[in-house]
């Protein structure tokens, strides 16, 4: 399935999953949805920490992408969306059509999955893709650098790495900068504030073996985790693991 | 002091000590000498184990270099030797000179320090560098793929890294695949065999902070710990720690 028939069988809600390991070798992205009046200090908040929330398109005035896809329709061409209301979660949706207005603007965010291809073709097994689950994904203690009113702690993904694996897991990811890039953490959960590893904040819990590390990315969750915090009176993000799959392939964000 | 100077230095026994630190940006090798009729098999094994043993350079009925320096004197431009005989220490000596045969053959091989140059050049700190120390090295539990006689387990060099640093180190060291690259293992040195980090089988113990993780390199001293086990009847290393210093940079060696 490409990705525009992939989209379309989402928009008709024939897919409601999490979207890792489909359409494989093509970029998927996080998305935020704020009012027209918080997006400028969000978009320099974001640049401010890009490895954690690195945008890949912002769309205004309308709610069809350009960049990422030819006119993909926002409103239905995610499996899920969470609605946010006074920093509070109110429920998910499988459509936001009734809460659009020309107030809002959409970021597009870069994700973690985008590089799971190519962790894959270098041989490093990715448990979550192999028993079809959402990654793990946890709060941290690790500060984001304040902008205006946004603040807050990065979310980070977490995949057990056999150990002779970790440094290429590094090394593989590094490379694409725009999607999360390196590790932000390696081993030693608590050095990040993660109290039970076992138990992930958003995802699925993934069984970490005697002989793998964990290894912790920035998440494109975080701005979900931000709003939490700031209590703005209305924002929709993607719901977690369920994320826009574009038509840009992940290979043009190699660098 | 460029590295001429200081191995003549050396060669007046006028610096004995550890070489870490010294002319910096040039490639410090590992050495290890041993009998003819080990020596293809002992080439083969460093190739099949090419991460802990890369070979620079090979000088066969000669003790001059070619490669790594112009006329290099193996026998005294090192600041301590080991002498083994029968897999056992016998003792340092600053000179080999008494020790040469036109039966020896010489192997230089590649040292993690030459990347540690690039680490503090990306402000990456290195305990030992900053105290004068020697770095600590470990016995560990990973296997070397066996040829012939040749078979142990790999000594590994320790570095603390600070936590949101250590992807970084190990993009950094992955570009000098014939200085050991990428590290082998991060975090837990139970996993690996190391009992107690405080007391290094090699060098000096560093301390590792609360914020930092132990990340762990092949290192050059492994022949040390594979002719303990085969018992060859004489052999002589560098003392670990105490390199030899090549005319040759270390940027040279980026790839």
């Amino acid at each position: 399935m490409n990705p525009n028939e992939f989209r379309q069988k989402v928009a008709k809600k024939e897919f409601t999953g999490p979207t890792a390991g489909y359409c494989k070798g093509y970029v998927q992205a996080n998305m935020l949805v704020i009012p027209k009046q918080y997006a400028k200090s969000f978009e320099e908040f974001a640049k401010q920490n890009s490895k954690a929330i690195p945008v890949l398109e912002v769309v205004e005035d309308s709610y069809y992408t350009k960049v990422l896809a030819d006119k993909a329709n926002l409103l239905n061409e995610l499996p899920s969306y969470n609605i946010f209301e006074d920093g509070k979660f109110v429920k998910s949706v499988n459509s936001i059509e009734d809460y659009y207005t020309d107030d809002l603007v959409f970021f597009l965010v870069g994700c973690s999955f985008t590089f799971e291809t190519s962790l894959l073709e270098a041989d490093i097994e990715l448990r979550h893709v192999s028993q079809k689950k959402n990654v793990a994904m946890y709060d941290t203690n690790i500060k984001l650098n304040k902008v205006d009113i946004f603040d807050g702690e990065m979310v980070v993904s977490m995949r057990p790495i056999k150990k002779e694996r970790v440094a290429d897991s590094c090394i593989v990811t590094s490379h694409f900068p725009r999607m999360h890039g390196s590790p932000i953490h390696v081993g030693y959960p608590e050095m990040i504030g993660i109290k039970d590893i076992t138990t992930p904040d958003y995802g699925d819990s993934i069984e970490i073996q005697d002989d793998e590390i964990p290894v912790f990315w920035p998440c494109g969750v975080t701005p979900e985790n931000v709003l939490k915090k700031i209590k703005i009176p209305f924002a929709i993000t993607h719901s977690p693991g369920h994320m826009f799959i574009s038509d840009r392939k992940d290979n043009e964000f190699y660098e």
